[in-house]
């Protein structure tokens, strides 16, 4: 027999699998299907004007330092406006401890790389950001989730379940949480809870992740502090990101931490991919020095408030008794849960084959996953769109409620 | 005793260190060091008037593709262009069988991934480019390295090492060579033996990973087909970059091969980094498209071709007896032997000291390092700092060259 190029993959291979969001965006390329899947946001809120000028300035740069390779840590001039943009949320940071990242999801797999083996134990909120599972997929931890509710992770569940691994010599390498406008959920981790949750990690020496891509995207209320601005011992590792105030397509993200980490993760990172694209580097820092990022703000948050104004308003009038949602103050996503028993990934070529697609809850799910939600983005479609998806929707659930006959549902299997 | 972040580092943490290249990007910051280290192209071959031109067109694009989430296995038109590059070259390409990459450095990282497991056998040129000892850092591959001459890699050799790796049961992972304008020698491997190579991967089921970034750098003689064009049986992944034709800031490289790896690669990339940044495959795919890059090219080819010929003239004035080097026919470096005995790496402050810095060739074997080699950029310094630091450096090794006498040599120690 010959030799097979499978025969050559390694045991990790096998694992690789593609998340279900990522399946999704094949159906989002189609014109005609209105998507509250995926985590995109809206065209109409990139800064192309602001754009065109910081293209000009960086053409006549006399550095050209937007175009050469640069430094694995990232541009120094978009560490130190990343350090003041970090200060003004509280944040003691500092360029040094900060490293820039291709996307926050790098930030992700540099820590996973750096700190787990595998069977090591990570734990994260229940539902949790999916990305995690295929950014970690090489290392084989261990996933120990703590649910949540409208004020965010149960700390006093996590604090039994941290002294229960305590009292087994487990360590878990790092606790992995979306605080703000939560993806899938959309809540928002209480400031009670979010002292209480930088307290455990100090007492059980346990590093925080704290992703935090949405922060300025609040629409309503007071802002929360970042956990990382109650972190008096260095256990958090705050991550950003410009996906979603400038565009996804520069691919900008930003770590912040305990010195030894990130010089760990600039190290691996040089394997990794040498540096960050220096072009999207220079866009991110001009667009943050010049003052453009905070005057573009209220544009992008108006809008997305709107749309989530728009989505609530919709699901109130169509969807049928039951179905519950949450009500985010900012950021991208909500999450719906329909009766128990019905499974959204059941229903989602029905949805499809109506023209609106969304992201079945189970994904999301550490763990055994409940089959009862979906997430839904608000930001990405147009408002008409909002309107006639969740009408569509409203018309699925609805069917899906009624009682149907046997023989009638087998028919229609 | 508190917990510490140490305690939790993985252990291929521990293996993580910096490349010696990378370490002198240190000194190539300061503006008064001459620097023939690093691997930068000349900031005088970018195209920034093209560059110009592509921004506005991207600006008005109805799709603002450049500025949006993208498919993790790349932009379609950027893979489609990239195919009609490849098949030019002599390959038989396809869009479904490329994924572009953040950078080639990326690439060679994803087949790590998707093939190394700890102990595996990968094969390079003996030098090789040090880039790929970071890569595959995290996956612990065991080097062999197969020497190389002025013809390139040699074959005879590898035959016999792979029948006897095969006679152990052993199959190796890959096989990585750089078989144009070669990292670091400059060498160009002969169309013989690129022929005899392919047989061989074909015939031992050992893939072959082709890292061509050089191939449109030529400035002097034919240019050779790839590996790739002589692949009949799709053992060969050949990669490409646009960091030395358009410039590196923009972070795109890009893989091609069998439909099985380049799908797990993509799989792996989505737990990575989820896809490259959208704004520089749109530029590198107007780039190609507009015809942009075959108007540019020679330009780059004099300059780059006018450099060397400046640094040889220079070599052949300043240097002492008993050093060689290489004559490239095209790419960034040429590779000096000095007398048996000297180590460049002792010798490095020294010519740091009075102004000049290269990379010793240590970093470039896989085994045991040969000590009296380095390897010298000619793209980046301009010519005449090229004649002054080639200046420097005959005086610097005539002083090493010259019998000390012993108290003397411990009072300059």
């Amino acid at each position: 027999m010959p030799p097979t190029m499978e025969a050559l993959f390694a045991e990790r291979t096998k694992w690789m699998k593609a998340s279900d969001v990522r399946e999704l965006l094949k159906y989002a390329t189609d014109p005609k299907i209105i998507s509250f899947g995926g985590g995109l946001p809206s065209p109409d809120s990139f800064p192309l004007k602001d754009l065109k000028v910081i293209f000009d300035e960086l053409l006549h740069e006399e550095t050209a330092a937007a175009f050469q390779y640069g430094l694995t840590q990232g541009d120094p001039k978009l560490r130190t406006a990343l350090a003041a943009r970090m200060g003004a949320r509280g944040i003691e940071a500092s360029a040094d401890r900060t490293i820039v990242t291709h996307g926050s999801q790098q930030a992700i797999e540099l820590m996973g790389r750096v700190l787990v083996e595998p069977g090591d134990v990570v734990i994260t909120e229940e539902p949790t950001y999916l990305g995690i599972f295929t950014a970690l997929a090489t290392y084989r931890p261990t996933y120990h989730g703590v649910p949540i509710d409208s004020e965010g992770l149960l700390t006093d569940v996590l604090e039994e379940d941290l002294q229960e691994m305590s009292d087994q010599g487990i360590r878990p390498k790092f606790i992995y949480v979306v605080p703000t406008f939560q993806n899938p959920a959309g809540t928002t981790m209480s400031q009670r809870r979010r002292r209480a949750l930088v307290d455990l990690a100090a007492a059980y020496g346990v590093p925080i992740v704290e992703d935090d891509p949405y922060y300025d995207l609040r629409f309503e209320g007071e802002a929360e502090a970042p956990l990382a601005s109650y972190d008096e011992e260095g256990w958090v590792v705050y991550l950003g990101s410009f996906s979603k105030v400038l565009a996804p397509g520069f691919r900008i993200g930003w770590a912040h931490g305990a010195p030894d980490l990130v010089n760990k993760m600039s190290l691996a990172k040089q394997g990794v991919d040498v540096f960050t694209n220096a072009f999207g580097q220079r866009v991110a820092e001009r667009y943050l020095t010049l003052g453009m990022l905070d005057e573009h703000l209220p544009r992008i948050r108006a809008l997305y408030g709107r749309k989530r104004d728009v989505m609530m308003a919709a699901m109130e009038e169509q969807f049928p008794d039951g179905v519950e949602w949450t009500r985010p103050q900012g950021g991208m996503f909500l999450w719906v849960s329909v009766r128990p028993g019905l499974d959204t990934r059941d229903l989602l070529p029905k949805a499809a084959e109506r023209g609106v697609i969304y992201v079945p809850g189970h994904g999301f799910f550490p763990g055994t996953p409940k089959v009862n939600h979906m997430r839904l983005n608000f930001s990405f479609p147009g408002e008409g769109e909002i309107r006639r998806g969740i009408r569509i929707l409203g018309s699925v659930l609805a069917d899906e409620g009624r009682p149907r006959k046997g023989p009638l549902a087998v028919a229609r299997g």
